[in-house]
């Protein structure tokens, strides 16, 4: 922690601070500047947070700062071997590069079976599909709650496809977590901490999305939520950020995920639907998201986008789909090659 | 609705477009420009979202967009005149600026009960306090619960204030309904729409912050969740908004509130403490806040806040509190007097 | 500045820091942390930040930060008492609040002197209006240049106003001055480090606006390309920033003025027309602007609106000008008390 | 062009506008919804800003937004063909993926010419090199001016890359004209418009970034401003926008490249390096911009960064340069397949 007083702090504030800080258990360095005393605290005591802001409220302190990361269990340093999330035979954040796809909401048995058995075709290991729909307006469709959870275990059995689906209330959690192989947590819900709690001890692997305004660092401690509270199968999606540029629905923040990739071992997937909002982009952007080495990618998929009761224009049609997929192989390989040198570095 | 075609779009596709929008029950205007063809959709059929969406996806279409405003009960078209919110003998949106203040957690009885006191004797008239809290590290403070709970009940009892704290999920609304006056719902929570609908039947009023990242309209539309779902009560909060700029904590969109007054007849108050994050700032903003038309202000207030668990930097000491409430007399009798003048003017 | 090593940094990693800050001339001071190792530097070298972009590519080094603001000439810790910037007899940042309003550009010499005389009538000091105006299309009109600023030079000699206009390349610094008693840099030249050199020497006071995405600091930054290049007579202008929102042309951020007060000992007015961008919100704007203790307004005003070439939807119609100056009057009255009372704390 | 009515715009009101948009030349349609009006403007007049700013103005308009884009001789509508800028017998948009790498500043001969000595051998075109610097600060490093400018044609006579410099004032055009074979516009002047125009007829190919804070419509109404003016040789670069998010540099917008590809003909380049700000997500950044369809990198390079004046945290050193190069390899070949075939599908 670095604490840095003010031009002409007093020599009361300073020995303040040095107090405060011995309190909160620190051990403390003072460096004596020709403008300003900067003072270094080290040791790691407990609410390093509440000990910030008291500094902060201190007569004649500046700026105080935290210099170690505020997450442990998901950082690199803790755990320098990336970690594979296993769902159903298959690894996220392994030797694979993992598709998942589906349709925005689950809106009808035709609708998802249609979708499942292309998407398993094309080669797609997981199927996405929304039963509980978090939407901005209480006009609109809200899903099909718990019928759609059914559909999609239909459709796990006819497919072989595990399931991803969001989870919006800790009060579902048990409900969801009978019918879901990956509890998906949306970005509104990312500092749901009531729901990450829940998530904890749910015993599935959780889909964890990015906020829309939420910075790297708090991904990665919502993420540090679902690990300090018992569930350490966390897999981290970037899904775009809010920023002043609206042609696309969201700004894709690609580089976070070579980021990430430095700051945590856990898996981190790439979401170019709701990244951009218009299909067109979709496909460039799973190229890119290959390229940069993310460990997936979530996309919509939709036999009829036109017809889709959410996300139409973002949906890929059944076949672009498939023409995707065939387009990715080659970026595909070349990516197993990158992982595999980087495993067998990593032994 | 307006649709517009891209340019060469060809007839098939605008044919296509005029069958989607009679489908969903619109009548349909269409004006053919040198460039383009612009569709008119007349009419409200149910799912708005979803013709959009819809016709976001359809072949030849660049852009869809709605022209009537998504929200309804909350509107002023809907109720042209002013809503003012009842809470324990106060109104919220009346003919008096309302100032709310208190610690951003309860802490202990004696930090409560030496707040209250101070904030009844400055002029406050709800006491603020977080039984639960919102907190981004798992390891930091996360409220007393319903210690807290109790506290503020008896901290109540003892000055006659209202008392606001927040809700942070939809398991706990009961619970927190017992012991609150208002329930309030954080910026992380605008969205989290399970715990919206569960406040809709509470038989409280709600305290609705505006998200970090949430446009002006989607506050409304969270409103209208409230409003749509039983409850009529609802306060406005804005309190900062995320933006590049990191000098202060967040920022403070002051102008969102004469906007939402033209808006919605529903009452606006500012946070000007975690709309800065700085101490020195609060004065000054709860003075503009009063002069740009407000319906009070919520401001943190700690007898010491060196020692607070949280919030330390932004909130005020007990005598600091007293003075800038000293400070506000003058611009509030201004604000009398211009409320008089708009609530005699709308009978 | 503070460096902080990454955890595990070797020791040879950290001598060559020790090294190279040396070679800077810093004094180095190191805090050996159990997690890792802080070093802070104490003394001032010249070229500061290329000091520290050479300790961010340095082997094991996390981050470098200085502790130092990057100015100095604007600070408040430089010269503590506050600067009145005079113009034609007037002062801004001194005992009087002052409006400066006008249309976006100067069109006519019918719109200009008919707006002139009304502003000076309600009580405007100085006369806005773009001879040269930055317009986003090159199809849309850039402004009448020099008989725009002898239409300019006219209104002063009929109306008093001393004037304020719109300088965009280094080229017509000359040329402009001639005609304006102020130089306005607008948001989209805050950083033209060309044009702030070259105003430098003009001879006249320099009205900045800040960036629409500029931050405080870089603000105060290219205040102090101005004053470091020989003009002292500076003033800040907070016009908005650009954010996600869309409802508001900019999010007003009047945070910035307190703050700026407490930063820098330059004046720092309001432009509330281009921050919000709505005509009806511009009044509101303005109370806040009195109230939280701005220096002054700059407003858009236009005998006209509708027929304005730019800008019309949040200029002021003459009438509502004088209708807010007179509004604004009890505001102006307590604005005076308190700034008399810190002008006698000064002394 | 739309406008849409408030709910309640009186007869007159509507009347009004109609008569306003005959005025400006527009052929006019009225949509009668059950809400409100919405009428339709078909035509092109002159300056429609200003028609647009007009109608804001006028009473009863609740908003009025243009529906063709505001630029014309940048867009695919008016040109299908994808442009392939000429420099020195390279192709920028052509079938070539291009790299362009050198340091951030000339700082001296021997650094500049090791670096291009590296740059030609691993495969960059084209040699970067800033002589003249914008700087935030007045206290850093300015840029060695002409001298830089005559080192930079000396590096182009010993390895045949063709030069790209900055140019920050219009009154230096003619001079960096003389030593440049492209003509970078930095992200500080995107909209400095006198500079764009005196860009116009320079004689040189542009290279124009995007301004940190500005949207793809306002990137494209610059290069429109370059091409109206004369110099239809635009090169558009992407160097990542200014979010909340603070991990990196910038925000990298990398779904602005397939987007921009979509909108205009222009090539359309990456900037990693600002993008990002470190060093280690150059590499996978260049990668995606291979996959996702760029047409050429920007990359800073230094002999030894962490000697670098500036942007030494973001320069990659010469041997990790050639090792990217390396790397990119296999990438280009499969951007070339896909080049070719859309080269192929243009004729």
């Amino acid at each position: 922690m670095i604490i840095s007083m003010r031009r002409h702090a007093s020599r009361e504030e300073i020995e303040h601070v040095f107090e405060r800080l011995r309190e909160f258990g620190y051990k403390v360095h003072s460096i004596e500047g020709e403008e300003r005393v900067v003072i270094g605290a080290v040791g790691v005591g407990p609410y390093v947070e509440s000990c910030l802001e008291s500094l902060r409220a201190a007569s004649g302190v500046e700026t105080a700062v935290r210099i170690s990361a505020p997450y442990k269990f998901v950082s690199r340093e803790f755990k320098p071997a990336k970690t594979a999330v296993r769902v159903n035979g298959t690894e996220i954040g392994g030797s694979e590069f993992i598709v998942i796809a589906g349709p925005c909401s689950v809106e009808s048995e035709q609708q998802l079976m249609q979708t499942a058995v292309a998407v398993a075709k094309a080669g797609g290991k997981l199927l996405r599909g929304g039963a509980f729909k978090p939407r901005t307006s209480p006009y609109d469709f809200q899903g099909l709650e718990l019928d759609g959870l059914k559909l999609l275990q239909k459709a796990k059995r006819e497919t072989g496809l595990a399931i991803v689906t969001e989870i919006m209330s800790d009060r579902d959690v048990e409900l969801v977590a009978e019918h879901a192989d990956v509890m998906q947590v949306g970005a509104r819900n990312m500092q749901n901490f009531s729901l990450l709690k829940a998530l904890g001890t749910c015993g599935r692997p959780v889909l964890l999305k990015r906020g829309m305004s939420s910075t790297i660092k708090e991904l990665l401690m919502s993420a540090e939520y679902l690990v300090a509270h018992g569930n350490p199968n966390v897999i981290l999606c970037e899904r775009g950020i809010r920023t002043f540029e609206t042609e696309t629905r969201n700004t894709c923040d690609i580089a976070a995920i070579p980021l990430l990739n430095g700051l945590t071992h856990l898996p981190v997937i790439l979401d170019p639907s709701h990244a951009t909002g218009k299909r067109r982009l979709v496909p460039p952007l799973a190229r890119a998201a290959v390229a940069i080495g993310a460990d997936g990618i979530i996309v919509e998929v939709h036999p009829n986008p036109e017809k889709a009761i959410s996300d139409g224009a973002q949906s890929l049609k059944l076949q672009d789909f498939a023409a995707m997929m065939t387009e990715l192989e080659p970026f595909i390989e070349l990516w197993k090659h990158s992982r595999s040198r980087e495993l067998a570095a990593a032994v």
